[in-house]
């Protein structure tokens, strides 16, 4: 299993290579709160995250954000009463990325510490 | 025009009455940026806001929760690159209530007041 959380996100252009469907399973199969999102016709990593009520989920939110300003690359975030709903795909290539699998797992490393 | 901005939420509960079609209408016509959601099958008010990046736009999402915390009553924020999404309904009754209209009212407050 690779160690997504010890790299670091390199930068994304149109003509990137995109994850291949290998990679997306294993990394399905090692994550498996996460999944593809059934709402856009690309692949699109989420997961949905739970919390006691809206100011823990914001801060979690603020995190997330947090990371994504310092590694440069941008997800969605939903943010609703007691629930965070995170979407990391690459913009440029409208599909997944070696950097969506770094930063679903760093994702994953922020919401373990906190917890 | 009701000056939304100059009153404060109250407790919604279950039997609370919902906001009639007229007041909706009349609330749409006064405030042009916003519209009814289309992605769920009762009322639901939306407005889109675009920023300059993702700092901008994380700053208005935190301003806009602390004002749901204030006030004790939540929409959801979507958070992207450059743009934020708020969506502003009653839970409790599944559709709007008074209280979206002066969230909603006071969400236009703080962009305008911010820009």
């Amino acid at each position: 299993m690779v160690d997504y959380t010890s790299k670091i996100c390199v930068a994304c252009s149109a003509d990137a290579t995109p994850a291949t469907t290998r990679e997306i399973e294993e990394f399905l199969q090692n994550h498996q709160d996460w999944f593809l999102s059934t709402e856009v016709d690309f692949p699109q990593l989420q997961r949905v995250y739970i919390f006691r009520n809206f100011e823990e989920a914001q801060k979690f939110a603020n995190l997330i954000g947090n990371l994504a300003e310092k590694e440069g690359h941008h997800p969605s975030i939903l943010l609703e009463y007691g629930k965070v709903t995170v979407r990391w795909w690459s913009h440029k290539i409208k599909s997944l990325h070696i950097n969506d699998f770094i930063l679903s797992s760093k994702t994953e490393e922020i919401y373990r510490l906190k917890s």
